[in-house]
């Protein structure tokens, strides 16, 4: 260890330090804060982020990389950590700071307006800030890709996902596309022949159904030592490794919402939690990245809970906290619920089948609209036509058309690819898991998720950002992203009567 | 304004907004964070600390001071900005870096040991710890007295409450001891007649009592929709003026002390709301010290709310909302309970009559202690003796008697004061605002607290720090600190039969 390095490893656990703070306002101000904190918060968070950016392009930062980098640590992870700082300082300084101001003021100001276009669903109304914020994105695209000798939208994929390129994802989408055009109809003329009410009668007390989000959380392997639940309009995963905050948001009319949610929520804070504490703070020490991380809440909301095994330990303990009758709640009823496909205009209320397609027609049209190909006044057409083409549906509006997501009206571009790449690498992992823990299924049954925790946290978790996305996968799983486990669980779970 | 002004104004408000990022995560440490998080939520408040810290200690404050002072604004409000910004700077700097830092981890260890010393009754335990926390202490108190132009206690009052002096509080304290001595027997005899028992029959629910303190809180002014009302061991105030975190803790046993808890709370947090806006987060916008704020709070605890008008009004309110007889919450049985005067070991259990005596006792040995006239060995038996002196009781352990409070066993010297020079003030303050309100008690036994909300809006609150502790009471009642005000307060409640 040089010097150097030992400055860095200081420095980036301080800017971490910082992150934290503005990790944990963040979970307040989804969770708990009051609305008059609104405007002072944004202050906050602002002037915490511009502390952790400005500690990170220090020019003492420069010369300690350099320093470091010419006699590197000896250590595999820390050389690791080492490039991941070079990533993140480069990352930090590729984009000029008037950029980036000007990107934070865009965003805000364009996402207030989204705000008020997608209720008035009037694409119109935000068009042309939309269009200010992209023709910024474009510049950061290409500054960013110049900096990492990457295209444009290469480098915005990168900033979520490291490692993955477009030109790799769209030929595993177009496999997706023509898998689904086939596999679609043939689901839903199965699934016609069951039926999809929801099992039970409501209402379904919001109390109970939070006891249980809590037990199968506890249960899922969720240390409530380390973590809290709580409600947010829009669930996520938040904190820090050791104060983790899932929420999620009730409906007393549906219990499926709020249980899946968790459990998915769950799948994210039990791998924040896994990540190598000898790493904490240190670049190498957190998550692989957005894709592995929606990887480890669809193995546990997907994968797992929605097994056959896990439903059919699930179905009896919900007609019992619920006080009712265990037969409403049998495999068959619960399962055609939780896996009902339906062809939405919404994504987040996709089922897995479809919600590929949701990600695929975002993939296509940020990907045109970074390379210029689609100017954002073409935008809400191109949806409707992509959503006839996918699932052959048209949206009856724009609210449920391109207005839906919150993504591209605060500047994320890059960032849709994860949520497909997490499904099939959830897939592929599970397939590993299933294979080298023969009695995963025997203990998703008894409610037992440690089995399957056991192997993630070796193969998975304790890994940090030791390796990119594809390298992950073949350490775990013995190949790189493959389709094929996702076709196989899909076409298991979904084409057969 | 000068450039340099202006530098200054941005800086203080950028500390400031990291300040109120330490406030919400200290209040999250309180109310809410999972054990786990107790390891990461230290480094994440001292590392935010020392962050405004270091913006307060960097070359170019010292600088631009100068150049201010040479040139002050011409504006009285910013003026006194400018003289607070260079308290502020000569509080940070008159104390070297080394031992701030010894302070801080001295601090830490001792409160440790306290908490394990308190719960075994031992003194021994924590005597050496302490001793070198007092020996750190007063270091400090030299250097701030040094730059201040104070003597050590003195300097170390003037942090929690800028320009009271020592020699000023004792001669106030002597005279209440005087009227303590005679009116403690007094009040006793009287009170000796009335029956004290807590009203109504226990259980009071928790939901009840919650539901009754955010009424109560909301009533009195508080504005749910810049405010929380949460849990803790400890009640505080926290948060930012406009998002403000009050916190209590409920016994089903006894209704008394979550209300009445929360009132006093509430009148911080009302302290807080009412903030000049237009100097957020610069000094002078600031309260004007502990003394003011304990003032707010006491004001509303016990000015107000333990009126007899208020009580009347809470009285048949508390029966509705526990669903119990009307006649048990009578203003004589309410009042007897509320008013009740106890010799206790324990200061945060003490009536308002006693309170004093404990505070006085502190100051006493804290100032022999800065002074080097009391060894820490020697604490426990100048506690006692002290108690035996002030109210004639002993403690029958040192958990009751010198370990009952964290304040010197995490540095804090110089604190304990303002807790009695704010409840005088309290009294001064209601005097005046009764002179000049003439329907305020009419309101209040409406439960309305807006004629003296108003007057103290006015009054204190609209000021902020632009004035000392004295010169705000003299604008506000006519006339500095004048115990006679809380005197005639007590005759007239503890001494009429």
């Amino acid at each position: 260890m040089t010097d150097a390095y030992d400055r860095l490893t200081r420095r980036f656990a301080r800017m971490a330090t910082v992150e934290e703070a503005v990790a944990m306002l963040g979970w307040d101000e989804a969770a708990v804060m009051p609305d008059g904190g609104a405007e002072a918060r944004a202050d906050q968070l602002a002037t915490l982020s511009g502390i952790a950016h400005g500690m990170l392009v220090e020019p003492e930062v420069a010369a300690d990389l350099a320093v470091a980098e010419a006699a590197p640590p000896a250590d595999d992870a820390a050389r690791r950590n080492l490039a991941l700082m070079r990533r993140a300082h480069r990352q930090a300084t590729a984009v000029p700071g008037e950029l980036v101001e000007a990107l934070a003021r865009q965003s805000s100001t364009c996402e207030k307006i989204w705000r008020a276009a997608r209720k008035a669903g009037d694409f119109a109304m935000v068009a042309g800030p939309l269009g200010e914020l992209l023709a910024l994105v474009r510049v950061q695209a290409s500054a960013l890709g110049a900096a990492f000798g990457l295209a444009p939208y290469d480098a915005l994929i990168d900033q979520h996902q490291q490692g993955v390129l477009a030109g790799e994802i769209a030929p595993v989408f177009a496999r997706y596309e023509a898998f689904l055009r086939e596999a679609l109809p043939r689901a839903e003329a199965l699934q016609a022949k069951r039926d999809a009410a929801l099992p039970g009668a409501a209402p379904f007390a919001e109390s109970v159904q939070e006891a249980l989000c809590r037990r199968l959380a506890a249960e899922a392997g969720l240390d409530f030592a380390q973590a809290r639940l709580d409600r947010s309009t829009h669930p996520f995963c938040g904190g820090t490794p050791s104060d983790i905050r899932i929420t999620t948001r009730y409906d007393e009319a549906d219990f499926c919402s709020a249980l899946m949610g968790v459990l998915h929520e769950t799948g994210h804070a039990l791998y924040e939690a896994g990540l190598p504490r000898g790493f904490a703070r240190q670049p190498v020490g957190f998550a692989a990245g957005m894709a592995a991380h929606e990887s480890q809440s669809l193995i546990v909301e997907m994968q797992a809970a929605r097994s056959d095994a896990y439903l059919g330990f699930l179905g009896p303990m919900l007609a019992e906290a619920f006080g009712q009758d265990a037969a409403d709640f049998s495999l068959p009823r619960l399962s055609a619920r939780l896996r009902h496909v339906t062809r939405s205009c919404i994504r987040v209320e996709a089922d897995e089948l479809t919600y590929p397609a949701h990600v695929i027609l975002r993939f296509r049209l940020e990907a045109a609209m970074i390379a210029g190909d689609l100017a954002v006044a073409d935008l809400p057409e191109a949806w409707n036509q992509g959503m006839r083409d996918l699932l052959g549906i048209t949206p009856p509006d724009d609210a449920r058309g391109c207005l839906q997501d919150i993504h591209w009206y605060c500047g994320t571009f890059g960032y849709f690819p994860s949520y497909t790449l997490g499904a099939m690498a959830a897939a592929q992992l599970m397939a590993a898991a299933r294979r080298a823990v023969p009695d995963l299924d025997l203990a998703l049954a008894r409610g037992d998720f440690s089995p399957l925790l056991g192997w993630l946290r070796a193969n998975v978790h304790a890994h940090g950002a030791r390796f990119g996305f594809n390298e992950l996968l073949r350490q775990a799983t013995g190949k790189m992203l493959d389709p094929a486990d996702f076709e196989a669980h899909l076409a298991a779970r979904y084409l057969v009567g």
